[in-house]
């Protein structure tokens, strides 16, 4: 029998169904409608009900937090879904087909130790980095999860004294790091340079993204190696705290905007190895996402796999 | 039927026969014989024979690393003990008594969970400062090992750009803030103040402790005030960056430098509430170890308890 699972991201619903021998034997993608609330429920419903005949098991991914306990999901990017009662809604397109959920970063590196770069290992940290960073990490073959489901924060990590209130909303790694973060530095380092030309000066303020800074990264543009140089320094020390924290086998880096940024894996473990606790930094690899953006989908379709049985 | 844990230090040998309704009923001490080796193993061996009659199962807490595959011990403060085969020489001495071994940062958790400030609690850290820095962790309810059960070395934990070459031997956080990282503190601040006319300046540099140090804090001296200001900012933003990553109910902060400091938990909870994660901040509270140089016996003893069944 066949296995489905839905990624719901902040802007598309993915769906994927796996046939038992493990092969994809069907796709299907919609945008997300941006109404958020019951909207988006409905299209999840939908999507259930597309498949919920051919299906044993049905597992979601979900961009935030899943509150195991309640049923209801907390993401900040769905409109009105502080939270959602998403286990209800559902359960009741599933019919008697069973539905397991969990968080993105949950998903990512159960994804990857099922079918990507993480296989056979029961210590291993997945690095999302997005708009936002999360970390989805197992220790000792399980999840970690926290006393309210909202463990893996790692965008959070303080990572450079003194405070300041640009870290207020996302905290200091994620200030410095993510996506935005990126974005953010490179507009400052433009504004603060008068004599660089170059082009991300062309690009104006408000619609410069990381991925302009990668692209002209990629062109040797100054402020854009200078920006990506001090990604690499704390994606290391992040990565290097995790390291010395958990003693895990692998490291994965994946997420929307690491893509670009997989060829500096090399030296984000050579900043990371400055800073590690030595012999657990000998005994882990860094590793870029295999999954790529399908990570979620296949930890969807491997929670409900294992809430078949 | 009774238990017995002994807790190995950098410089004595403790235990503690419980007995089966949780009362302590006998308690011994030795110092640790300075050549290491054997003759500690040797001491270890005399102190379970001791007791071996009258008790069902024997813990054992070690001062580094135990693992547990191997059965072996690195303790970098007892001589030649890179690989020291623990387990065996204690089964040796233990006859038919069972015997378990666990690292002192896993016991100090364990030991608070089961009789002291983390009761009933499946996601607690202790922050063990002393001369150095390491943290046990409980999550879902088990201790985080990891790969090579060196997991929870947060003395490693990067805090501060740049990296210098003081954090090569022990890592950022513990040279910053350890017992060792007080001290180091206080003798470059009396050096770099030369109108400074206070006690520590008296001590020598040398003969200068974080006890002094805290001795001084207590009269209101600068250099003690500034050098512990220093501390709990890194403190709390170590503690705030466990509390981002695991979520847990409890910090409990101990060690053998840590004592002196309880009075400054709540300004260390101030700082890591600037850093970390917001819910899961609200949801963790920072308190003492409740069994104090006591905390790796009774963890001993819950292993011990643990083993026998």
């Amino acid at each position: 029998m066949a296995f489905l699972g839905i990624d719901l991201g902040g802007t598309k619903l993915a769906a994927m169904m796996f046939s038992d021998e493990g092969d994809v034997v069907a796709r299907e993608w919609c945008a997300l409608n941006e109404t958020g609330g019951e909207t988006v429920g409905s299209q999840i419903s939908g999507m259930i009900r597309m498949f919920a005949g051919r299906v044993a098991s049905i597992g979601i991914c979900v961009p935030g937090i899943y509150r195991q306990a309640a049923g209801t999901v907390w993401a900040p990017n769905i409109r009105s879904w502080d939270d959602y009662p998403l286990l209800a809604v559902a359960k009741a397109a599933a019919g008697p087909v069973p539905v397991a959920i969990d968080s993105d970063r949950a998903c990512y590196i159960l994804g990857e130790r099922w079918k990507g770069n993480a296989q056979n290992c029961n210590d291993a940290i997945f690095i999302a980095v997005g708009t936002g960073i999360g970390a989805g990490i197992i220790s000792g073959g399980r999840v970690v999860r926290g006393a309210n489901d909202i463990a893996g924060a790692v965008g959070w990590m303080a990572l450079e004294r003194p405070y300041t209130d640009a870290y207020d909303n996302c905290g200091c790694f994620e200030s410095q790091a993510s996506g935005d973060g990126i974005a953010k530095l490179a507009r400052k380092l433009t504004h603060d340079t008068p004599k660089y030309s170059g082009k991300l000066g062309s690009i104006g303020p408000e619609a410069l993204t990381s991925r302009d800074v990668f692209a002209a990264f990629e062109e040797r543009d100054e402020i854009a190696e200078r920006t990506i140089s001090q990604s690499v320094e704390f994606w290391g020390m992040a990565a290097a705290n995790l390291v010395s924290i958990f003693n895990p086998e692998k490291i994965i880096f994946g997420g929307g905007v690491f893509g670009p940024a997989v060829g500096l894996i090399p030296e984000i473990r050579e900043e990371a190895e400055k800073w590690a606790q030595p012999i657990a930094m000998r005994g882990v690899t860094f590793e870029p996402s295999a999954l790529g953006v399908d990570a979620g989908l296949y930890g969807a379709v491997l929670i409900a796999r294992e809430n078949s049985s």
